[in-house]
């Protein structure tokens, strides 16, 4: 009854609730179903790309009437966002080791292992698989990567607090310089993303960081 | 009979003809029928994407018969490689302004301009219609993005040359660095890619460059 790949997980956002609180039996449902829709839109992601997915199927496959659906979610691509955007926080941890180094590598490491493994590669095969035209797809992937970046900056400005990195430096900037090569690996020349390709974007990042490239 | 990459259309590192070669009656024809089937392979690529291209298709809309294309093109990938690769050759010249800096802006302006434009987004169409899974296509597209680097790297080698940038700089490396996060934006994070893009990425590649960042 419950296909799902990720709720089980822990990841960042929604760790709001009060200790003990999952036990109560009304949020449990409710994390239960959400949990459950989450899944299904992952699962039609797979089989019917963007274009494909409808949220009367979503509904379906999760066991659940559609208008709970749309009173969790305003509309179809913001259960996508939310779907893809889970499983990509709950894949890709955000590392606080102490240090900016420490942390970014950690950080490009786990985004290279994302992007060789499966299920990086499903998330942009659903991203991509349409080009850059389908209309929403865009805007989806801007909002999927908006979502990282929340969760990412925090980084930068423990690094700024630490005044490891110049004052004027853009958290942002910082994180999509991290992460534009190890894409643009993946999707345009075919190298190999892997630790050392990690290594290399964190070098480079913090290169131009240091030295007020990315302010 | 002339097997040379770009001949119809000049641009920066193809120069090496003689004066009134190209007036030479069997140039010209083999000339004419090399630009006649790459143009016929940009409108199949456009009209079929890259898993529905035929040579047959190709050669028949090029009005030549098959054989002339084979004994050009090895297969079908070296043939569409060297049509796009052209073409972005064509659309993105190479400048060379006498300082790294002048010659990192108009490359990544004219990336920038060319992946905002109608020739971009159709290259870019084609190249991840079907995602990164067709088979072939990944390696595709690093023959055309390795076509590219060849032609850009002579700015780096000609900037160590002049002492603007430290020795054991890469040059794939600082072009890579330059043009991913314009990709980034385009297939990504749906940003402009307006000068303004262009010229952080210059700015966040040099202070990588000149600091040990792209070594």
């Amino acid at each position: 009854m419950n296909p799902d790949p990720l709720p089980s997980r822990p990841h960042a956002s929604d760790d709001g609730r009060a200790p003990g609180a999952d036990r109560r039996p009304t949020v449990g449902r409710g994390e239960k179903v959400r949990a459950a829709v989450l899944a299904a839109t992952l699962a039609e992601l797979a089989e019917l790309r963007y274009a494909g997915l409808t949220v009367d199927a979503v509904a379906r496959r999760a066991g659940v009437h559609k208008t709970t659906v749309y009173r969790r979610w305003k509309d179809r691509d913001a259960l996508i966002v939310d779907a893809l955007a889970g499983q990509i926080a709950a894949d890709i941890p955000i590392p606080d080791t102490g240090t900016v180094e420490g942390d970014l590598r950690l950080l490009a490491r786990g985004l290279a292992a994302w992007l060789r493994g499966p299920s990086g590669a499903a998330v942009l095969a659903v991203m991509l698989s349409e080009g850059a035209q389908a209309p929403g797809i865009a805007e989806v992937r801007s909002r999927i990567f908006d979502d990282r970046l929340r969760r990412a900056e925090p980084i930068v400005t423990r690094a700024l607090g630490r005044g490891e990195l110049p004052a004027g430096t853009d958290p942002a900037a910082v994180i999509k310089a991290l992460a534009a090569p190890l894409y643009f690996r993946v999707l345009i020349t075919a190298e190999p993303v892997d630790d050392a390709a990690a290594d290399r974007a964190v070098t480079a990042a913090l290169a131009a960081a240091r030295h007020g490239g990315l302010g």
